[in-house]
């Protein structure tokens, strides 16, 4: 079940203007399920994105940065999941573009004014059949009010739909900000697609919007793990309709470029940490800061290696202070200069580990303590620099956990 | 249960002159289990070995190679399991040194003439009292026909205990190689150690001995994984002790060598598949062929990746060629100029992908015919060089695994 993740609330989505959603059940991997989203995009409006670093990426994310660099104006996207039409080769390059062609002929303009992405199976050719024969259906019931329905029309095996609306005031001028994302981890069947859909209404140009997505991805979407499995898919977008009434955002830096980052930021935190929540039989929601490390490369590499380590994982499922297995994760990470013994290792305000071995003020019910909450953040103050990152993932369950979880008592 | 690995047994496992071994129960971590080893050598052996590269190494492992850098000659290696005495800081270092002391003092030596390991739980005092106790049992039983009860003496999680004997002819000579290893990996308890003792009677001097035990580590023990869990006690230590009659392998290379090393590399390779073999929960033992690389590095990122894959591992379990995800695996592996539409992927003698995407000759029930066996071949063919690389792995089972087993189904 998710760990401390509430499902959106409709009533609480804010439609942003400039943006209208249409969902259709397409059929394409089961009837009777939301299946096809369009977001209808006003002229104007302006889209940036992040994309999966897979070599093998997925056919619709090389059509949708195609397009993106034709620069003839986005004008629609278009979201399928049950079908990842990804490791299809020129197939799915040509089923992708077709996708866009036909719902570029329903709304009227050309086929590279759409993004096209997909999540679910991979490998297998994408019913591009039943997407267009669904793609009506999607047109005719796109209104501004819809964020709700769109949330869970992009699930795969989500349990919780994940979406939030945040409203910021820029130059007096009243903003909103509303997004969507999917994703789930490896404990999912699929590919673990994360996606992630930000718009809001302020006005801002094409190159702070690109830094923009790029910075507020690095600081969460870029910051979750729950396997190490990096999708053929993975995208996050963010579009800005301009239609708030502000002045336009032309450069990456000042306060309301500033403000909006933050604000961004904020937005994509929250759905990238619900996809963590949302970690198929996750337990525990784990917080890793790593602090004074010399960069943040080799803050980032320790935080993955405890987070990746599966013998960590369990032992958080398990509840099991069994917290040895942290100081190993950090000893493998690969920064090869690490001097242990200058380290601390605290869970939540609990010092576990110091001078290279547990700290004498250690005791095991504090440990335990903590171990059974359900968000627990693990901090490794390196003592070595001056800089800090924060990664967010979850435990491991089920069965096979309890062989690992059963050691130790 | 352990993957077309048979268990040991005692009358094919040769005694190697020079050698003799003896266990106790010493009560480390449980009663009435055999807990201790002391591997006794003749005057004049030599000992060469390859250890974890984790910076949080557990103090025997620090210890360890202290006294194989004093150059006092080694008379004898001492193994406990139950505790690993690692992440304990300045007092596991002279724990260590205690144990030592106390087997030098029963053996009549100094105690830089012993080699200490431990295995089993981490960041726990190590209860030195206990193993001093124990050690005059275990010497005085030692017998050079005890490979059988060493190699469970040294067992944590294991399911199987872990030996093999060969016999090569060099310069005329007969000689005996034995060895016996531990470890299972990340669906086990503990920290998954890895330990192996490989011993002959062959005369090498040190130089070729440190030679051939690393290269016969980086054929080996490197080349498995069970979970990318590094252990902060891994070690593997390879004996000679010169009893055989033969003329002394003085340097790495000539045919006496190549011989030695094709041996020794052959013995560590059996060890160290049986402990992926003895993955708990594993039913496929994987072997992963990276063929036509630039080099060994990318070549071993690309096998790392499908093997630490967890979505591709529980698609073994499954028995389901989701084998999409062997691609995505290769794709995130990093390796940033790798050309997918250039190669090709195997499932044993099935070509399953090549120019991006699924092969046209692709068959759903070939795959599904290759993996219903408990042994399988991954065979990459990336074709931009002239360097391959093997790995064995295994899959990842139990009930968690079910719902990713679920999805395609």
């Amino acid at each position: 079940m998710p760990v401390n993740l509430n499902p959106p609330v409709a009533a609480q989505l804010l439609p942003v203007a400039g943006v209208s959603l249409g969902v259709a059940e397409a059929g394409i991997k089961r009837e009777n399920r939301k299946d096809l989203l369009v977001m209808q995009l006003c002229d104007g409006a302006r889209v940036a994105g992040v994309f999966t670093k897979n070599r093998f990426c997925a056919a619709p994310v090389t059509v949708a940065k195609e397009h993106l660099a034709a620069g003839a104006g986005i004008r629609a996207l278009l979201v399928n999941t049950g079908n990842a039409n990804a490791g299809t080769g020129e197939q799915g390059l040509q089923d992708a573009r077709s996708t866009c062609a036909a719902l570029a002929g329903v709304l009227g303009c050309q086929a590279e004014q759409i993004l096209p992405f997909s999540t679910g199976v991979i490998m297998e050719p994408l019913p591009v059949a039943k997407i267009a024969a669904g793609l009506p259906a999607a047109v005719t019931n796109l209104v501004a009010d819809n964020w709700f329905d769109a949330a869970h029309a992009i699930m795969t095996t989500d349990i919780v739909a994940k979406a939030v609306s945040k409203q910021v005031v820029i130059d007096g001028v009243t903003v909103t900000i509303t997004g969507i994302s999917k994703g789930s981890g490896m404990i999912h069947p699929n590919m673990a697609t994360m996606l992630g859909y930000i718009a809001t209404d302020a006005a801002i140009a094409q190159a702070p919007l690109q830094a923009m997505v790029s910075a507020a991805a690095n600081r969460s979407f870029n910051c979750i793990t729950v396997d190490g499995d990096t999708s053929t898919n993975d995208a996050l977008m963010l579009i800005a309709t301009g239609q708030a009434g502000m002045p336009e955002i032309t450069g990456a830096s000042g306060s309301a470029y500033e403000t909006m980052l933050a604000a961004i930021t904020e937005v994509a935190t929250v759905l990238a940490q619900a996809i963590v929540r949302d970690g198929e039989g996750a337990t525990k929601f784990i917080t890793i800061k790593i602090e004074g490390g010399r960069d943040e490369d080799e803050c980032k590499r320790i935080g993955y290696a405890i987070a990746h380590s599966p013998l960590v994982k369990t032992a958080f499922f398990a509840s099991d202070p069994n917290l040895g297995r942290i100081l190993a994760a950090i000893g493998y990470a690969g920064v090869d200069d690490l001097d242990v013994a200058a380290l601390r290792l605290y869970l939540d305000d609990v010092l576990v580990a110091e001078n290279g071995g547990r700290a004498a003020s250690y005791r095991e019910e504090d440990g335990q303590r903590v171990m059974q909450q359900s968000d627990i953040t693990i901090r490794v103050v390196l003592n070595r620099g001056a800089v800090d990152a924060t990664l967010w993932s979850c435990d491991f369950s089920y069965d096979y956990v309890k062989i690992n979880a059963s050691y130790r008592s």
